[in-house]
């Protein structure tokens, strides 16, 4: 491609409603453009990146032997209907009547479309397995759209979804679907995390998250850099950091510590070491027509509860933090020096792992100002309900027993999900087994936000100077700078030549022939991101030389000029693996 | 491709709904399947032609130097309001509330979005000329969706909008996309015309539209088989049958002729060619505050009025066909024996350019049961005013003068049109000419009916059997149909290898290696239409012969193992003019 013919929009200033770098930097390249909020033009400098992540997607799901259709952006009601969502989904689901007064929406999502398929097109278990997918326009309503393709509105995804006979398949086609994300964020150029996601809330039996780590991701990711563990900070299993209890040393002890509510303060009032105190927190639930159960959930000072964790207990389904008035009727004070020693009326204990396992610790006297030190179960209290309720943190030991967790901040890219029987069951998607019984099958559902990739790999490679893009899904791989391309015979010539070569290699190269002052040149080039440039000029042509500068390259190269085009093509080729 | 991993989902019967011949075997081959009104999921074997014509559109586009974007499916009201097409879009125009009650539509088209990103991107004449394509999945929510994918309510474009710096430019940029439709439909191995279209309605002055002939065409074309004229029959020029006008040689006679209003009947009875006739047509047009002007029309007997170009003539846009009670008043007579003699007040007269020519010709008396023969202008009547108001019919002489016209029926599949400076104007998309001076662009639309593009494919080549694909746009070139795969080690052999060598010989080749019944096998391959077949058996294979059966061929052809594979490259090949 020669710049002349092409259109390159760069912009010096960012729209003020850019907040994060990857919205700012796809702005100021000329990569997309707002038509209205969360929904974008992707300009033809943008859109050749969206390919490129489209074409590695195509390429793996295809050798995953997933096999692409395409099904409609506009669904009918009666569908989602059927399903239960046309109720359950919130605003975010865009819905609308046709000319004829019947209702359908914008698909955010195709399970239901795709139940269908397989509802009427499969008969029988030698259908079985099958996973179709397609790359596919979709709209989610956001109630604020922002961070410009990390959270639209109209955006581009892959979605995935797997049919299987049993239970045994389904996990079959899960382990497929996950090796071949693997290979596609691997081959994009990312670094990543494959991330055991809490799935409660959805019903499924299990699920990954692929994460594009990035200091600016959304999420906590809690991995471990001695082996493949990934979990989200609110499902990484916490183990217990005291591996036996020590048998007690102290006694136990009423002891004023005034105004120390927290244990910090208690610790530092104290002079002790913050992993000595209890944290506790007093939850309820309800008992219909009757009082409601008062927990008490004792965490170590520094940790953090788990409330997905705490939910998941039994009897702590749908629990709330109890109130002033309650925690005064039945620890007889107000928030703030509250301990399982001395409650005025009975209350459940849960320790997490960790407390479960320490001694001589500290906790609140029910009085204020006043907390107990030496404490230890089985002597001054009865052996606890133990339960993991708190979040990782760093240095944590990994649960799989092979390190110490690290904790990153990741953006989400890309989501694998056992769905098991939720629609076929609702949907009535059955196939007759080997003993021509009905049995629904088994699904899972598989999503890649296309659009979103490019924000994450931003997020990810950028520098104060631009984009800098892996060189799989950059939309060139090598601009050729030409210094006087319209003035001077020699560099044209050569950055013609040049151009030619490259392309004739494979080579998605641009040449900039827009006849750009040299400054305008490289700042668009830099803000744009191409991964390789190459600058050809009258006084490096004298001694036969070119200047190469890979964007991550402090300072230019100096290459003759009879190797520059080997040179580069071996660059591009290892950064691909080829 | 190996046919037990792909999903072939032929069906017996067609649905009830599927009214042609298209949208019938497109269902019964498993291509595409109802998701509501004229919604449809493309099935992986009709997404693989779908995507061959994608591919080729983006070949020939990129060539003719067009530059691909992606632009929104949902856009703001705000752009059309614009446009002034808010209003004046029917009901097929799908418009919706987001969940902040703003108005959006599901863009039908994308002249506004396009408009939007020109005035925005372009500022001066040297970003021009620029021309941007999408392809890109559009809705029109057609009241009576029908057809399959000929008339569908989601459907694949592509879309192309050039914008030039003048109207020279733009006469250039449409002779580019008209030069790049004629690659793409000649690629893709269809009939096809490029036919010069009434555009009067749209406003714009210049427009082809790219028909593929076929007798199931909703659009008649007239074209002249030894030149490239063509043209909708309503838009076609219409010639003089009669070169010059003979000198008189009939006495003007009022001649009695009971009941016989019609010119054929007329003709019959008076025993005289129907070419002898007139027909008389009666129009009216308002004017304000005094009685109507009443147009007699005057058509040889055996042409039909062209409406058209009759709106067009000065004095007669926006005409109505007269009233009785005002035929009465003007001629004296109600409807049936009308001329342009003795009328009972003054009337516009208009002669088709033949009639013009015409020499002792017959007319009605403006009396019931009798007409005038022997008629001449000059002599009898004034000379009239002479206009094309006719349709061509076949055999006449086509407009270019370098041959006859035939008429055919077509299928719609693409159109170029010049804008002009509707939108341009409209929306304020203007640039900095030359002289620094404020001009707005001119702008040219192309369009093509990606997904209908199939529909026509099949229109145009289909027998009892089902679907006959060009190779361009087959979901797969080669069939191999092995006699015994799982039964015969050296059919399966012989099948493996000869698919692995086509494979590498980069034909588009699927293996059926399902166990089905020769019957059942054929017939679905015959249905789905590939293009070519080759058949393996252990009798023939005894022998050292294949069978080999283009789509087309009424029987199959023995070849030696050895070539099978060369011949059937070599035919694809030549198929693809490669």
């Amino acid at each position: 491609m020669k710049a002349s013919r092409f259109f390159i929009g760069t912009l010096k200033e960012a729209p003020a409603d850019a907040e994060i770098v990857s919205h700012k930097l796809m702005m100021r390249a000329g990569m997309i453009r707002r038509v209205a909020g969360g929904i974008y033009d992707y300009m033809p400098i943008g859109l050749r990146s969206v390919r490129k992540v489209e074409a590695i997607v195509r390429e793996e799901m295809n050798r995953a032997g997933a096999l692409e259709l395409l099904m409609p952006a506009v669904q009918p009601a009666e569908l989602w209907q059927e399903s239960g969502r046309w109720e359950q989904y919130g605003p975010e689901l865009l819905r609308f009547k046709d000319r004829h007064e019947r209702d359908f929406v914008m698909g955010p999502t195709h399970e239901e479309v795709v139940t269908d398929i397989a509802r009427r097109e499969i008969k029988s278990y030698r259908q079985l397995p099958v996973n179709f997918y397609q790359i596919q326009t979709k709209f989610r309503d956001e109630i604020r759209p922002r961070f410009g393709v990390m959270r639209g509105r109209e955006f581009i995804m892959k979605d995935a979804y797997s049919f299987d006979k049993d239970f045994d398949g389904l996990a079959e086609s899960y382990r497929k679907m996950y090796e071949a994300y693997v290979r596609i964020f691997t081959r994009i150029g990312l670094e990543f995390r494959a991330v055991a996601a809490d799935n409660g809330s959805i019903g499924g039996s299990g699920s990954h998250e692929f994460h594009v780590i990035a200091d600016t991701g959304e999420d906590d990711i809690a991995y471990c850099p001695s082996s493949e563990f990934a979990a989200n900070v609110e499902a990484a299993d916490a183990l217990p950091l005291i591996a036996q209890r020590a048998a007690p040393a102290e006694e136990l002890k009423k002891t004023p510590t005034p105004g120390a509510a927290k244990c910090e303060a208690v610790a530092q009032l104290l002079n002790i070491p913050l992993e000595k105190t209890i944290k506790s927190i007093v939850l309820a639930t309800e008992n219909e027509g009757a009082e409601p159960t008062i927990w008490l959930l004792m965490l170590r000072g520094d940790h953090s509860l788990n409330d997905i964790k705490t939910g998941k207990l039994p009897g702590l389904k749908g629990y709330r933090f109890a109130t002033e008035a309650e925690i005064i009727e039945w620890f007889g004070t107000p928030p703030g020096y509250l301990g399982p020693l001395n409650t005025k009326k009975p209350v459940r204990v849960i320790a997490d792992r960790t407390v479960a396992n320490m001694s001589d610790f500290v906790v609140g006297t029910n009085e204020v100002d006043y907390h107990t030190t030496g404490v230890n179960w089985g002597r001054d209290l009865p052996e606890p309900e133990v339960a993991d309720i708190r979040n990782v943190v760093a240095g944590d030991p990994s649960p799989d027993g092979r390190g110490t967790l690290e904790i990153c901040r990741g953006i989400e890219v890309g989501h694998v999900f056992q769905l098991g029987t939720k629609y076929s069951d609702s949907m009535g998607a059955t196939f007759l087994d080997e003993n021509g019984k009905p049995a629904p099958m088994q699904m899972g559902c598989y999503g890649i936000g296309v659009t979103r990739v490019l924000g994450a790999a931003i997020e990810q490679n950028f520098d104060d100077r631009g984009i800098i893009w892996p060189e799989a899904i950059a939309p060139f791989e090598v601009v050729i700078c030409p210094m006087g391309y319209d003035r001077s015979d020699a560099v044209r010539e050569q950055a013609d030549k040049l151009y030619a070569t490259l392309q004739q290699a494979g080579i998605d190269v641009i040449l900039d022939d827009r006849g750009e002052r040299p400054g305008v040149m490289f700042a668009d080039w830099e803000l744009i991101g191409v991964p390789h440039r190459i600058v050809i000029g009258d006084r490096g042509l004298k001694e036969g030389k070119l200047e190469y500068q890979g964007r991550r390259d402090a300072e230019a190269t100096l290459l003759p000029v009879d190797e520059a085009a080997d040179v580069v093509v071996g660059k591009v080729r290892a950064a691909l693996g080829k």
